[in-house]
């Protein structure tokens, strides 16, 4: 397939300009719209992100009905009873939660307020009317909203669903909900040997993929073969591409020639740190986002461009996921004016934060020791000491 | 199989008594342990617990090596040099990232720092010696401590350790990481026909049990079989059994007979509310737990004890997973003296809590609308307003 842009090939040459994260977000907001809404069974639904709001479908419970397992009484036959002065039930009907009420009754004496005495049985508590039972519609009426439009679907939401009726039987298509599907994301990797081992990129893409509520459609290696890499970016079958490794200025760094090949390399080289060589373009179509090799490089680019394109392909807020904190610096936090860093900190015993790695040579062992990063502005050189900050926290 | 303890059925008797919350926590913790510790493929530890400290196995990078794609030198060589004085690098060899350094080199140049005059090359900018090197051992030394022990595997954490080399290549076994395995959950649904349909009921608990760090083994509905349910306890294959359904004082409430015939039904009736008529036993020496069909009790009782289950099976903190904050009461939150009572709450503008539902009639419209959860213990009658309390958040 013929290059669709003129592609300016940084191997043996180094990038010529690298475009402003801001340009690359951009790039990403106006061309990543989350697939059309579709109707899935609840099971499927979990992290999913609502479509429309979601009404009642009729009044629940649909009658008046007992609200504990017990013995349906009118209320008025109870009176006066007590563990010292048990009253005969002559009209019980033993029911469960969930019965109707039968007719001429108004409540329901729970098993523990009664005793059976041979075939018969006493109340030895009173009760009054309404108690034990709920009213039609108590837990919600016909029509009203249960959850609202964008709702991204909690465990608890699914069981709320199960209650009000969803998947109880209201005819056919009962218990499809419609929601926007988590968007089908295929992680390429073109590591090759001196970068971790592919399944090792995949493991830690696929995990964050999966936090951005995208569905990992596949992950294959397709190391630094450039037809091969473009025929991966070519074939259909995915909302998103990822692909990990060979996107710097090496003569074997072919990813970005690969999707110049298969459709367009439209941004190669964004002005941040680690991470500077990530590109992004289409094929077919299709957004492709192109991540460093190095792994922490691949991080970064991840969580500054690649998570904002997942998160928009699953209907989701676009900005970073983490749980965001106002903290101070303990120490000075150094950065390259023209590049947004990404500075893994840890917090000190007085819950200020430090760098716990640089940018550009992260340590390991520090970086694992990070509680989250900070993003230092292209338009800074860095932050003093004792200044405040956004951390956002890893988890 | 006969049953190991004497069975006290409540079966349209009542609860003659239920075991406070704490009772139920301390069986847990007395007989739930993770399972032994595996050594995994990177690609399935995500989320999971290590079993021990992982170490570097060795420096990283094992040798010096090209830190840029560029031309490798001896510094020296290139003094004085600037866009307005190109200075020729006679001895330049191309190498890329992570490429070792030929002998008598000791920085690299980058191609951004270079141009190309026919087949000769020069360098645009001087570089000091160690410039885009990085020495052995920067990112990390043979035999320090990459990860701690009992860490849980975050997404950067298997980039991290991807990085380090595990998976690059470091013999046999590289690459398999020492950890508590998910521990399987089997999912029995007993709900029948008044309850949401089972696999609704499953849906909310399996999104639960991932949360918790469990893999679920099967989602089974097995309604309100005595037998069936009984023989799906006893079958082997699960390290823990939750079962949703039949758990309280009605004729087909069948669960707790089944699990004192599939083993021992040790507490059944626990004092909270909702759920309190949730309980617990063995079955071929796995925990089984027993929680109510009614969507919302379940999710209390599965947040209350069968989460705690969980995490404790995945080595996990048995402590409620989710984000406590200390918010203050807008209204009254009135409680049962006697049992844990699960407040649903939300914010108001104020950022104070107010009650979203009452504890036994969610009112499902409301209860959508919570923020949170607060726990009032059994010991209080319930909360004034004005008063500090920590609200678990709902996510």
């Amino acid at each position: 397939m013929p290059s669709a842009t003129p592609l300016y090939d940084v191997r043996g040459r180094g990038f010529a300009r690298r475009a402003p994260v801001t340009e690359a977000w951009a790039w990403i907001d106006d061309r990543i719209v989350p697939p059309p809404a579709r109707s899935l069974p609840l099971v499927e639904c979990a992290g999913l992100r609502l479509a429309e709001a979601v009404m009642a479908l009729g009044d629940w419970p649909p009658a008046d009905r007992a609200a504990v397992d017990g013995y349906a009484v009118a209320a008025a036959d109870t009176l006066g009873a007590g563990s010292y002065n048990p009253v005969p039930l002559t009209a019980a009907v033993a029911v469960t939660a969930g019965d109707p009420l039968p007719p001429g009754c108004d409540a329901v004496v729970p098993f523990e307020a009664a005793q059976a005495v041979g075939p018969f049985v006493e109340a030895i508590d009173a009760v009054a009317p309404g108690s034990g039972v709920e009213r039609q519609a108590a837990w919600t009426r016909a029509g009203s909203q249960l959850l609202p439009a964008g709702r991204r679907l909690r465990p608890g939401d699914l069981g709320l669903l199960a209650a009000a009726g969803w998947g109880a039987g209201y005819g056919a298509g009962y218990g499809m909900v419609p929601v926007l599907p988590a968007p089908r994301v295929r992680i390429l990797l073109a590591g090759g040997p001196k970068a971790g081992a592919p399944e090792q990129l995949g493991a830690m893409l696929a995990a964050l993929v999966g936090r951005d509520g995208g569905a990992v459609e596949a992950v294959e290696d397709r190391t630094a073969d450039l037809d091969a890499l473009a025929e991966a970016f070519a074939q259909p079958g995915a909302d998103l591409i990822l692909s990990a490794g060979r996107t710097g200025t090496g003569p074997d760094d072919v990813a970005p020639v690969a999707l110049a090949q298969a459709g367009s390399l439209d941004l190669h080289g964004i002005a941040m740190r680690p991470g500077g060589s990530a590109g992004l373009g289409l094929a077919g179509g299709v957004p492709v986002l192109l991540l460093p090799g190095e792994p922490m490089a691949a991080l970064a680019a991840y969580e500054l461009l690649a998570g904002r394109a997942v998160r928009r392909a699953a209907g989701l807020p676009a900005g970073l996921p983490h749980a965001a904190t106002e903290v101070v610096t303990a120490r000075k936090l150094v950065s390259e004016i023209g590049s947004v860093d990404l500075h893994r900190v840890r917090l000190d015993d007085d819950g200020r934060v430090e760098p716990a790695a640089s940018p550009v040579w992260p340590g390991l062992a520090a970086a694992a020791r990070a509680d989250g990063f900070v993003l230092i502005p292209a338009e800074s050189e860095g932050v003093p000491d004792g200044v405040p900050v956004t951390m956002y926290g890893f988890a």
